[in-house]
């Protein structure tokens, strides 16, 4: 079957948010190792989730699950943030190659981010960034948290695409791996950099997707127009 | 309170659904009135949403209900018409202000429809049409039909905007009065061809709107920066 749409993870994959969320703590808060508190605000992000995608906490926004997770850490280095911190998930910069394999790739097929991030956050991120989107899809749509099935899921309903038709691209393993038991296509890009120097996490991929590229301009070389 | 985002009513403000619909049934039912055709098309769309509307029916997407109102017009014309023929609604063209006057709005603002088109439907009719949205809100996103306020609540809850800060931009009055009440402001763009010659519905504005423009390069010069 053929892909028709193209659904991205975000955080990681598109936009290198270690070293932009260090630059927006540096600007505010600047008596703390700004790359230690982006590190541990990130650190938070999956358990903030875990505890909605479980049923022990109806579904929130991401935008809501950042702020209690950047005063939580504000905390535990000692400082008080000012709630405009938050924003800094806003302005996440993409890497070098994504805005044009993204332009490229949108020329034969939708591309929407399919992230863990609300479509305000996706929108204002969008547009620092870049971000060409066809559509803004993702846990907002859903109501509920990647990994879980009904997000990727719901991503496809919504552009009335059966799964088989839909590629999922991420630079995590664990994110293609839901997807392809959902029945998505996969695409894996490694981001080598996402964790800063001596990343050992998602270096290579752990299966056999169905494309595996360097970069975003090489996943719209390999795509057949 | 200023407007951070615009959002857009799409048929008959922002394409030509007329026309457009018109040239589409043209090309696949020869031997019918293709513009009588288009028109009886969109005739039965708000009695169909009105079931879902008052609660007669649970939501299901503008496209569904397009496609059945495609093959009851078209027994009523004596033809029978391709299902591939629903896809008209994603081919609708656009006003000749439309493409650079959201380009010029999109440059201090959001922009992004709030359509009883779902978002299937309006980020194909996107790519079509070149409508460079943010992102897509609109029925699907409130799983209900304009004019019901949550519709315009939704898509101001999903920019993390209040109403006040949103300004709802429409061809048609009766959209700005819900609108309205449900406290967004409100933008008037005429569409005197919408409904062809000797049209007579929504030639001028029925209120104080807090923009009245031309057209949507108007309405980007009196919108301040």
């Amino acid at each position: 079957m053929t892909v028709k749409a193209l659904i991205f993870d975000v955080f990681g994959t598109c936009v290198d948010w270690r070293t932009s969320v260090a630059r927006e703590v540096a600007a505010v808060l600047p008596g703390v190792d700004a790359t230690a508190f982006a590190v541990a605000w990130r650190a938070e992000y999956d358990p903030a989730m875990a505890r909605i995608r479980e049923g022990g906490r109806g579904y929130v926004a991401l935008d809501e699950l950042h702020l209690e997770n950047l005063h939580r850490v504000a905390a535990r280095f000692g400082v008080t943030a000012p709630d405009s911190l938050n924003a800094a998930w806003e302005r996440l910069d993409p890497w070098p190659d994504v805005v044009a394999g993204l332009t490229a790739l949108k020329r034969s097929r939708i591309v929407a981010p399919c992230s863990n991030g609300s479509i305000a956050l996706m929108t204002r991120l969008a547009r620092h960034a870049g971000l060409p989107w066809d559509c803004i899809l993702g846990a907002d749509i859903a109501r509920d948290y990647k990994p879980k099935p009904q997000v990727y899921l719901a991503a496809c309903a919504a552009l009335r695409l059966a799964p088989a038709e839909v590629m999922m691209v991420a630079a995590h393993n664990d994110d293609l791996f839901a997807a392809r038991a959902a029945g998505l296509a996969t695409g894996f890009v490694p981001r080598p950099a996402e964790h800063g120097p001596g990343q050992t996490l998602d270096l290579a991929p752990e299966a056999g997707w169905d494309v595996i590229a360097r970069d975003f301009s090489d996943l719209a070389a390999r795509l057949p127009a």
